[in-house]
């Protein structure tokens, strides 16, 4: 899945978008590295209507002494260069005279960068010309309606995998628009697991099986995904808070969709990667915004899209290429949660983690103390050292990490030792 | 309707939202000058978790030679120095250690953000306790659903006056969700004129009259509003294109959505005012994103919000307040207007705009060239000097100048200059 690509060069798969048939971009040199015989690579580079300001140089999750360590669950940290690079750009976006936010999206000069997002984007996760890409709003919470009304009539049946808050919330939306049914549900043990996928009482009359990919509020991620033994073997799955912190392939799922304000933007953005076989039988009451075939066919600009969001996203995944693509991203993150469930697991039950070890998240980290009196400390202390919001969901209380692409090892570091600092004085 | 604010100082109705319960915010004086009864001011101002810095001085409708004059549509231009204030905080907001785009959304610094800004929107429009304010996702095409399925049954009957391409896609989306009918259409005259309210024939058992408030491809506005003869007497109308532009009577309106993109804000962000009791009476088949009690209930927060968005539109409500409030924006508005108005009107019919005078919008002025064949020069020439985004929308032809709140009297006047020359050139 490794994809290399040099700073500026960018691949972008061949579809019917008519961005591709009135280039208004620079088209420089081919790279490639996949396999996917779908997967045809051009290269896309991102323009401005006059000069082009110098680059910010990469600074890979650098950390200036003025900034927080911020845990925050999303909205969340983003990458200190992305941000310095935003900020140098505001005002005036590469010579054209206009911020970003005043753009039109149907110039000239936004279609590049949603161009260039979606380019990039498709690099990082290699989605064929077989996916649309849509720049959606609402979250994830639209999508859980948005999912069953377009891929599914209202007598469907559809199999929910239920291992925590989100994926719970997924399936209840869901009973207005089809007939979901739970076929496993992790909350008898307070969703501290993934099921084995042999013991999945899959129907298979289902329209299609849903997962939560990895669940925010719970810490628990899927390793790998069940093949959906349905007639139509449609999986789906809600990626909000682990999208794009690994490779992923994609050619296993129907749709995949994401709130891009965990690990590649701020808030107000939405992705979905969607078959394209799957688009253009929405029910009738389906609501024109959530509809996947009006997005589709005007590539995410049927109305007004949230520009500066996607703009964002956009830079994080410059970003992300210039790390080295999403195999060097899974392993940093890889490192940075290995050593806090090691300091969590060699703490002598001080910190526990109630999440059983093969399925915890490399995203979210959710622990207790064992004198739970001193939690309160604990997060008070911490937010001294500038390391912030740490405390857990209000749903299931202790502490949470969540350490996305941006956080970087020094910020996990640095909470690591203040952990052992803070068992030390308490222990 | 005059409000007089003095700079730091921005007034807030009572109302039963929790953060007034729980003010983690610094009250300061009290101004007032309202008359409405239930509008009970206090003031409420954003505060930072440390220093805060120093503030850019207002710098009214400045432009800066590197600046274009971007007569978009919208997204549209921003006021120069709300964007200045942006770039200096957007790193780091105000000593927060954050940008505004990684902070949580149920953290103390956005909810004084959030607050702030529906507090400054409420002192604006005089916006009584008896509404509720939601800042949402989807733009306005989003609310054609919502309202109907918020505010009536399915079998309900719903007069739409139906003046321009916006108001009729609300009236064909409302199909899927109502009995709309459609009681005045402008389409035979081409979308330039507003109804005589004495002429439309209302359906006294409709269960609400829909309106655009200003065609923003069209360039038609209503100068007032017709007042609703249905039993429930409610009126409704889609602002987008001239929200916060001028005074609005927000009492004589059951309901009031907008796009943030055209004078508040960036992309991202729908504005909706709705009078409490029509909040809570939902369709069953309403997406939960879809539902005002939801927002209503969570202070816009049940799900992650737009908060850079929201962000951007709280310093552009700062910035109108500064200016003086609607009263001294609509003046503006108004001289910049009529100075292209009269451009066109005197020019002998070189230039002509399509719309009857008496409604014109101080939005959107739409005109043509009599010698059509030049409308491309005319386009490129003034593009080259800076004037960008003025052609026409693609299903009117001809050019359209939108001239919202930020555009400064400046671009306008060397709009106007530049059509007296072409004219000369030309004639």
């Amino acid at each position: 899945m490794a994809t290399t690509t040099s700073p500026q060069t960018h691949l972008l798969p061949q579809t019917n978008n008519p961005f591709l048939k009135k280039p208004i971009t620079t088209f420089t040199s081919q790279i490639s590295l996949r396999t996917n015989p779908t997967f045809k690579p051009i290269s896309i580079k991102c323009t401005a209507t006059t000069q082009a300001q110098p680059q910010a140089q990469p600074q890979t999750q650098s950390h200036s002494s003025d900034r927080v360590f911020n845990f925050a669950a999303g909205p969340a940290t983003l990458p200190e260069n992305v941000l310095r690079k935003a900020q140098s750009e505001l005002y005036n976006w590469r010579g054209s005279g206009m911020s970003v936010m005043e753009m039109s999206h149907r110039g000239k000069e936004f279609l590049s960068i949603i161009q260039k997002a979606e380019s990039d984007l498709r690099t990082l996760l290699e989605i064929s010309s077989e996916y649309s890409v849509l720049f959606l709003q609402g979250g994830a919470t639209t999508q859980f309606a948005a999912v069953p009304l377009n891929i599914c009539k209202n007598d469907d049946a559809v199999d929910y995998i239920v291992t925590g808050s989100w994926s719970d919330k997924a399936f209840k939306e869901g009973q207005k628009y089809c007939k979901p049914n739970v076929i496993w549900s992790g909350k008898s043990e307070k969703y501290t697991k993934i099921p084995s996928f042999d013991d999945l009482k899959q129907n298979p009359e289902a329209r299609f099986l849903h997962i939560c990919a990895n669940e925010t509020i719970h810490g628990v991620e899927f390793k790998n995904y069940p093949t959906p033994n349905n007639k139509n073997g449609i999986l789906i799955a809600d990626m909000s808070s682990n999208f794009c912190s690994k490779p992923v392939d994609v050619s296993k799922f129907g749709l995949i969709y994401a709130g891009a304000q965990k690990n590649v933007g701020p808030s107000g953005v939405t992705v979905v990667i969607v078959r394209n076989d799957l688009i253009g039988n929405a029910q009738d009451l389906t609501p024109v915004m959530l509809d996947y075939k009006i997005h589709a066919e005007n590539n995410s600009l049927y109305n007004t899209p949230p520009c500066y969001g996607i703009y964002m996203c956009g830079l994080v995944f410059e970003d992300l290429l210039e790390q080295g693509g999403l195999v060097e991203v899974e392993k940093k993150n890889k490192k940075k949660a290995e050593i806090l469930y090691n300091a969590i697991d060699e703490s002598n039950g001080f910190f526990k983690c109630p999440v059983e070890k093969s399925v915890r998240s490399l995203m979210n980290v959710p622990f207790t103390l064992e004198k739970s009196e001193l939690e309160g400390d604990f997060i008070k202390e911490a937010a001294k050292e500038n390391m912030v919001q740490l405390k857990g969901h209000r749903s299931v209380g202790g502490m949470r990490a969540s350490i996305y692409n941006a956080m970087p090892l020094a910020g996990v570091e640095k909470l690591v030792a203040f952990m052992k600092d803070f068992q030390a004085k308490h222990a």
